[in-house]
């Protein structure tokens, strides 16, 4: 690649957010003979197989390959001796990571690693990064997936909350989560207990799909007992990381991974949330990327619920049906899915249809001021056991009420 | 009175919504010397006593009573003629029900029926009607009181909501009331079973107190099971109602009571509500008078709360703390009551505070998830019946928990 060249690339490159897409711009308009789109390929591959192997050094981190991108030299990293890095203000211990991640060996071992574990790589250099993940200032240089891929280029709301949600966080959660990716909107969420979980649970099987973005490597399951669910969203879903296979983990990482659940999405909705867990800095990431933040409302006295209403006073959406989700991406859904118009609105209304029995109808109506046993049902409806039996199982199965030990039954 | 006076004084009247307080003001400024005035109170009076005597007649409503007054004859009502009455279109009983009302005997007993009723009457054309009201175009002509009159023209916020509530709405319906009225707020409710009950006893013993704007007379407790509230309020509130002391009680009366409670306040707080419910038209003459309208959240499963959720699309108020009602109205507050600023802002916060003991607060969070019983309590916490028995009565008392029978316990 001519030096004319490589720094007409590279001025692109400072442009922060758009490197991957401009640069293929650049292959087709500057490069007009195949020779010259050639060089350019040639070039990119080099980049991409650097950043890669750098990204996979222990040590090295987002803020240091930004660094080394900006500085025009990624192209021959592999080539920057030791006293070179160091007077770009690398420590000893990062010097000797790069230059040990640098061997060949090193890099076919880590192949092989990808290989085994089933796992792909794409990086900011690709046409088939996130565009929306790229916009974002702070996206991952590399991505490791499993699954089908092309949901990460899709609309897509977030949805994500506390691990440690209660009954109506969970139900809320799938719910929301099955109409949206009814409507062809992929879910991202974060694969954590709680929330997370139900939202993956309920898109699961829908059009849209669901991403997880897992701060561990895309290759295990975490948290173990998400097992069953890491298999189903392997095979139907989008498993995603920024974290290399084998690395040892982190708290950090945890917090990072809630960047690329905002960057990916259109819109993040919060579900439950305390005061200063990960869906708060979810939210925070979403704000600061531009993007919508979307609240559900649960009562202002549980702590779940309370701070995340506080958004609201500030122009925060709050969700009463699905429709106040996929409502607002109505156009980018209807371009970019084939479901005719007709079939998405047919899909809105969040509340369970009220097709009830008028016997189910005056039980979930007890239910309503609050949870009541099975004995104090049959003592205040007059039902008779067998009845009131067939009729809680009846709300049951349409998802009304909810069974709790003791046999005391609640509304959903 | 001259001729060309009552001109000015109807022309005025014309002026819809502020009557009252104009003509008081004309007083002053047109009758410079006291034998004008004096002209003027005589007719006030005359005025006065005819539109009590008419609006106490069986069949004659607001809108009638309002087209008389309209037409200028209201200081010769008493004058007017069989014939006279039929040409302006009143129906035969309408006529006679006016001519029987008329009768001194029957403004005698009429008014003993009041005393011994122990109530007040006040009028659209006296200066302490109630000024907030008088500007909504609808107001009574008459209103009858017991208690506190001069709660009637304090900054007030009226907090509604369904009869069938739940207990977290109950719950929220206190919290907030009390935390308003702890401001110098009175908050204004019709009495009705749930929230509206929930909301006189939670402000009935602040500074801001309560008004039970009531359906059926105010000399009578209804729903007779609140005839503890009714006693209370009658004391240390404020009881007001449009219905005429013996009036035979017609469903439309609780319809047209829910403006006067919206027409009284500043704002109204809608706390749970189903569609069609009487809340929804206070909420709906809120609007029409230009005044806020607040929402409290639910949960979106709720269909108490669901339906009134709706309306913050359309720019009503979410309410998470009580600083959202009464932060809105703190000049009126600090205008016309006694209390610091630092008092009100001290007030703030309506979350229960977080002072729980560790085993306390682990109780709190077994619960947090769902109600759960004693015996499950004990086994999840591992604590003895003793200790256990101990820190839910604390919990009990701090108002954090809730004791539902066949001592199961859930959050508040």
């Amino acid at each position: 690649m001519r030096e004319r060249d490589r720094q007409a690339a590279f001025l692109l490159l400072d442009d922060k957010g758009m490197e991957g897409c401009l640069l293929f711009v650049v292959a087709d308009s500057i490069y007009s003979g195949s020779r010259g789109a050639e060089i350019l390929t040639d070039t990119m591959e080099r980049m991409r197989r650097h950043l890669i192997a750098m990204h996979e050094c222990p040590g090295i981190g987002r803020a240091l390959l930004s660094l080394i991108v900006q500085s025009g030299r990624l192209e021959e990293a592999n080539e920057i001796r030791e006293r070179e890095w160091e007077d770009m203000g690398l420590k000893p211990h990062q010097v000797q990571s790069l230059l040990d991640g640098f061997r060949p060996e090193r890099i076919e071992m880590r192949r092989r690693q990808r290989e085994k574990g089933e796992m792909s790589v794409v990086t900011a250099f690709d046409a088939e990064y996130p565009p929306l993940l790229l916009e974002t200032k702070d996206h991952p240089w590399v991505l490791y997936y499993r699954g089908r891929y092309e949901l990460a280029s899709r609309p897509s709301v977030a949805v994500v909350g506390t691990r440690v949600a209660t009954a109506y966080g969970r139900h809320a959660s799938e719910m929301l989560s099955a109409e949206c990716a009814g409507c062809g909107l992929t879910v991202v969420s974060g694969m954590a207990s709680g929330i997370d979980t139900s939202a993956h649970w309920g898109a699961l099987e829908q059009p849209g799909g669901t991403i997880a973005v897992l701060a561990t490597p895309v290759n295990k399951p975490y948290p173990y007992e998400n097992k069953e669910l890491y298999r189903k969203i392997g095979e139907s879903g989008l498993l995603l990381s920024e974290t290399p296979p084998d690395a040892v983990l982190k708290p950090y990482m945890f917090l990072e991974r809630n960047r690329i659940i905002a960057g990916l999405a259109l819109g993040t909705v919060v579900v439950e949330a305390a005061k200063g867990s990960g869906a708060f800095r979810t939210a925070d990431r979403a704000l600061a990327y531009g993007r919508d933040v979307f609240v559900v409302p649960g009562q202002i006295t549980s702590p779940r619920s309370h701070e995340i209403m506080k958004w609201l006073r500030d122009g925060a959406k709050p969700v009463i049906d699905a429709e106040d989700i996929w409502g607002e991406y109505v156009s980018q859904l209807t371009e970019l899915t084939s479901l005719p118009m007709s079939d998405l609105l047919s899909k809105s209304g969040t509340t369970p249809s009220p097709n009830l029995s008028a016997d189910e109808a005056s039980i979930y109506e007890l239910l309503l001021d609050r949870p009541r046993s099975i004995d104090e049902l049959s003592a205040s409806s007059g039902m008779t056991f067998g009845l009131l039996h067939s009729v809680l199982l009846s709300l049951l199965i349409k998802r009304r009420i909810h069974q709790e030990p003791g046999f005391v039954y609640s509304v959903l």
